[in-house]
């Protein structure tokens, strides 16, 4: 039987909850306990299964992979919230809100052991090559994570040092998901390549789209109010790539606006219509659906089954296409 | 040739200065650098190469072991400073005070992912039973600092579970260290056991000493103001065993002591003059050799040749007769 990606992310939700990290002192595992129970789609583990599933490998070992990448994307979360300040987190307080800055601190370094522990769990056949990919992606979300905070004190980030960003901050987790299912199955290392490309420039599409959606997404399906990054002056593919196709004057404009001390509504919707102005909305439709094509186009190459590919194909829209 | 603990110290020093961890953004990379080179005995990676040694093993690969253990070292440093709040480590600034909190959180988790690097760089002949070994210590070390912060707010912490604490906190780590040296060394199961052993007793025997010499050192071989613990109402050993020594009167007056508001210098007086009427010299004396002799024991029951084990007897005589 064929599992949909809805089908794993239940999957993974059951195993969370089957098998709670317990420890004493409490202060330490309350904590983790709580953060990966706040739910969310589980995109990450997700992925891993349905690599897992397209290459034909054995499910425990794929399911203790999956759970120690989701284990490490909850790592990132509680040490993201404490460095971003972030009340909440999925409508619940974070970790260091909840308990405290140390207490976030030092249950996220458990955490992160802990990523590794699930991980030798999956018994690869070639465990150091698996824990190398595992390594290098830790380092790059913690690398996407530095330049994103740099980034907010700077004024001249370009649209390549953004796109940059954002493919270590958040697309190398996805695409190193899918290569770790793909490694606990036994993919060829070509096949291993191609899963990671995939969902590396998904990861891209994606965010991309998140920026997209939150200047021109459907409020009500969106569930953010629309115009928050314009508000806090967020630098977004948006933002980034009207700077560079704006001319000098529209320069200054755009420069007055993030200034701006008027109503927030105001600011919106000047700056929506600069947007509109210079084509951001169809430029920014237009990248996406490249890298979306190049996703697409590295999962066309892998020979294994077309309804393997499916659950993948259909998660994939599934994320790209959620304000449809 | 048959190196001494020194040599393998300024081996370590060398490697440190010869192989940076580098990488962008800076602002990641350069507190790694700058935490790696404040220097130090160096304890645990020497105990490792020690070990290697020992077991007559690869010294390239007890090498990159040894690296990754004192990177490991370094990002629980870095990490305790900020919970501790500590200015400064080794008289220099610590990472969250030269940089920020946030640069000290981030560079601290990719010094652990580092860590793991090098303990895959070192090739032991069982990958997943090194990386356990490791994964288990670096969660204990997380549970004795958890431990230690929470015994700041308790008023009823035993001496059962400070030793418990400290053997978390710190001996573990000499232990893992030696045992991971033994491990990439092919050295067999028992071995690798009674060097943890060593490590282990070792480690705690150090602890009790460290909490001797705090108030009981000389300053000037010592290099910290005698009487620091008593006046920070720091619950050490020697504290705790006198509260489970007192007499009911003896601990009305410990307890008036702590909260004494008088001069420092009297309140380390007085509580040096009830240290030393309940024996507590005496008891923390008979207690660490106990440790020691445990660890002794343990070194003397590998079947080694005795020259190799002459340098790691050398460095735990000098690390508890510091004083002498």
């Amino acid at each position: 039987m064929i599992n949909s990606w809805r089908t794993f992310s239940q999957i993974i939700e059951e195993e969370i909850l089957k098998t709670p990290i317990l420890g004493e002192p409490i202060e330490l595992y309350q904590p983790i306990d709580y953060i990966l129970q706040l739910g969310g789609k589980r995109v990450r583990p997700v992925l891993c299964l349905l690599a897992a599933q397209l290459f034909e490998g054995d499910k425990k070992k794929a399911l203790n992979a999956a759970i120690g990448v989701e284990i490490f994307h909850n790592f990132t979360l509680v040490h993201d919230d404490i460095m971003d300040e972030a009340p909440l987190r999925r409508g619940k307080p974070t970790v260091h809100q909840k308990w405290n800055r140390d207490i976030a601190i030092l249950s996220g370094d458990v955490m992160l052991v802990k990523a590794y522990e699930k991980l030798i769990e999956s018994e690869p056949r070639n465990l150091s090559l698996l824990l190398n990919l595992f390594n290098q992606t830790a380092i790059q979300v913690c690398e996407g994570q530095q330049f994103d905070m740099n980034f907010e004190k700077r004024t001249d980030v370009t649209l390549a040092e953004y796109l940059k960003m954002i493919e270590l901050k958040t697309a190398v987790l996805l695409a190193c998901s899918l290569k770790i299912g793909a490694l606990v199955s036994g993919a060829n290392e070509q096949e291993a390549a191609l899963i990671y490309e995939f969902g590396k420039n998904l990861g891209i599409a994606f965010q991309i789209q998140d920026d997209y959606l939150d200047a021109y997404g459907d409020p009500e399906k969106f569930g953010k109010r629309i115009g928050g990054d314009i508000i806090s002056n967020k630098k977004t593919f948006l933002l980034l790539s009207a700077i560079e196709n704006a001319t000098l004057d529209e320069k200054s404009a755009i420069e007055r606006l993030t200034q701006n001390q008027n109503s927030e509504e105001e600011k919106v919707q000047q700056m929506l219509n600069l947007y509109n102005k210079l084509g951001i909305p169809e430029k920014s439709k237009v990248r996406m659906n490249e890298y979306f094509d190049l996703c697409t186009s590295s999962l066309n190459r892998i020979e294994r089954k077309e309804e393997l590919k499916a659950p993948l194909l259909d998660l994939a829209n599934t994320l790209m296409e959620r304000n449809n």
